[in-house]
């Protein structure tokens, strides 16, 4: 790993990074909430739900990276005034991801957390401009991504000026067809070893079962992460996107507490 | 997952086997030991620092299928004579890789669980070999190996008349080359809701970096393994084989001991 | 093939683009010319040479994307004044990489076709602006893609009412490491038969080895390609950027020659 | 490639290989014939088909390695006197699969080529049995293997004595989906630059689909191949395996002919 530099872990222990009252990287956080922003009522009644269960991020696309053209875009600036308004009802700091640079400034006045989706991972023009804000910013790593091409995305990031980078595993692409991608769970210790970043983990978009995303996130926990991100949607049914990915927010509450208990087990033995 | 039948969850609840005293599949086993089988002198230390550690298998590999022929290739039929004295000596059941179909009837004099090896995971002529003796069978996941490939060769073997297949994930093979190969840990509780056969973990060949080894242990044991599969060796720097995966008898002592703990931490949960 | 509406075969027979006074699609095409724009005179003394040994269109990079943010990372404005000058004082058309949707606009005026590259070609955004402007895009195929996700991009692009792609194999990502990608060549023939829109190789990035890019170039021929892209740099040793598979001049006036003859026994045949 | 010795091109510049009277490795081969050995009329019909299109070898399974244990799994000793038989009335030699070390020596009786699958390519007790005998090997490519791993597989059986190792590219395993494998059709002339075995080229395998093999097979041509395989079936709708990728005797003996002239055309430019 000879080409970062000062996402290093040679060069610092440990990066923390506040948000509102959060402290990512030092204390363990919970990202809920639908692939899509659909509409301020689905909004509000997902965002109460994963608060009540401990969720202490709201997430919700309003730019969509579609692989058809045809498939819903998201609801843009309208969706972004939503994902704002049911994130100061309920004092959740939000996320969303951009995929324009042209989009990075306007959008930071909305959000709290910027993310750059996989398929932006290497989008360079992208993580400069994200490198310019400051706003902490979420990395997804690239489905066919090696550690050391993430790790330098977020040297890309930091090399700005901006250092709050968070970083998040979402499943890379393998022969593998019974899951979505195949969760690399390996890269958190990796990533541990290799950089002072804070790493959370996605379970909905790496195995893309509902059936997987509790066993997945509860290893995630054990293997180091510092977080997860996880979809929840109040009627999955019903839901534009991702609708076969998402839990419900009875199941996410118990998933929840496992969650919790867990990582308080975890922090007991050390 | 249309083609299996008796390996399929449709048919049963659970497979529980038995070796010894133990019941695989019921509760969690530990298997632990060397890459090769070098000497009575290596074995004995190892095994019985596994035992003292918590290990309640041991393995050793007599038959080495090695990348190139100029490789150590194992003790062969001297090397199972090693492992079945100490088996006796330490009271610890043995496994072994077997290689050949010619050899499976005379190994099987010898040890107590039949290995087959991703790299033969589908030689159908073994698979129906082993089939027919009424020795538990470790089953690798080839590392290019979807789930609905590896349990029809787990159907092969039941096909033949042995129920008893254990199943191991063992990673796959992806274009990250921080690790050796990518473990596919998403592939336990998907063989649970696929499959009634008990499925254990090998993070040693899969992340092949020991200071890999304890996080995906413990995340193994939360994804439901049924049990972990770990080299072992009393002086890693002089091993024969696989030298820089190997954990010494004292960081596996203190990594069986977390094991065990959060496994009981898991089952006071459930 | 489900999603494609307008790039598909059943809407059209074949897409012919013109480029000057080239036929894309029609006549085969040779793009040449070195990685990165790097000085006037280095320009000038590879377009004269590609030109002579046959080549119809000269490449470029003015913005490069570079795994690493402390790799040369082109000339930007400079190297697209350069790029104009020389296509215009040799008489070839001009083609380079754009990385940002805010570049598109004012890139269209120094050159003939825009470039979108394989890190970003899910930049649904970027894709949705080349789309709106008149000139030709070249689509490479991202190195994680797969054929219906590549032509869904190329929907993108026709979807905002640009017909005029050229998709770009350039090699996919495998395990192989003695390859710097994979070329994927039978790619050729199927999108031939799931879509109107012409195909080109490029044998230099998929490959990453001089040695191998000659046999390549000629097995894209008899695939059925529609045209090469080829890395050339005068000076190979001396290159700001992959300097290791670039050929000199003469090898590819070679190559070129037994390109161009092979082509027309393929057409003679036919 | 540090391994591999007896193998390598730095010991030699080619392997020819005698088979009756055939020289593999100076003139070019078409080997063809049915997947599975079904009965003496199928491969009657065949054989004389593929002899008139200009075939020179036949091919024809009586042991199948197929991924479901209730799939046909061939006629065993049955095909075998059925393919000697009609090795000799058409005067064409024979190649078959072997899977069990068992059944070499007395395999060898019956024809005049082994083959070894991609699933067994790292059986290293087969490839050492056929090592011993003095057949000639046809060693196709683990769907996962690198090169590396690939040539390593061959040196163990010239290391046995037997030096007549004829590689066969039949595609690797990738995400892409439509075709059946991703043909690696650099994989010829690497293999070409490290060792001085004859590597011949399988379209049925690699593509999976009948309208991909001419163009793959006129491609494998230009790309160096020594040679091709190709299923062929008198009746591909009735073919007891495979039927979806066979070519029917009209369509090989079109695609026989354009390689052969491309072959002619090829040898007069050097």
């Amino acid at each position: 790993m000879d080409n970062i530099k000062l996402v290093s872990r040679a060069t610092k222990e440990r990066t923390i990074i506040e948000v509102g009252e959060l402290k990512i990287g030092q204390k363990f956080i919970l990202i809920a909430g639908p692939c899509s922003i659909e509409s301020e009522e689905q909004m509000l009644k997902t965002a109460y739900a994963v608060k009540q269960a401990g969720a202490n991020i709201l997430r919700g696309g309003a730019f969509k990276p579609r692989t058809s053209p045809y498939a819903f875009q998201g609801l843009g600036l309208k969706g972004l005034k939503i994902l704002e308004k049911i994130g100061k009802e309920t004092g959740l700091p939000v996320v969303t991801e951009v995929l324009d640079t042209r989009d990075v400034s306007w959008v930071c006045e909305y959000v709290d957390i910027l993310q750059i989706g996989a398929r932006n991972m290497q989008n360079f023009s992208l993580l400069k401009e994200v490198g310019k804000t400051n706003k902490p910013v979420l990395l997804k790593r690239g489905m066919y991504s090696t550690l050391a091409e993430w790790l330098n995305c977020a040297e890309y990031i930091l090399n700005e000026g901006n250092p709050n980078v968070i970083l998040c595993e979402r499943g890379i692409r393998t022969f593998e067809t019974y899951t979505r991608n195949t969760l690399d769970l390996s890269a958190v210790p990796a990533i541990k070893e290799l950089s002072h970043l804070p790493i959370i983990v996605d379970p909905t978009h790496s195995t893309g079962k509902v059936s997987l995303i509790p066993p997945m996130s509860l290893a995630a926990v054990v293997a180091g992460a510092d977080g997860l991100i996880i979809e929840v949607h109040h009627n999955p049914a019903e839901a534009l996107s991702d609708k076969d990915q998402a839990l419900r927010p009875e199941e996410f509450a118990v998933l929840a507490q496992q969650v919790m208990n867990l990582k308080k087990y975890m922090e007991d033995l050390a």
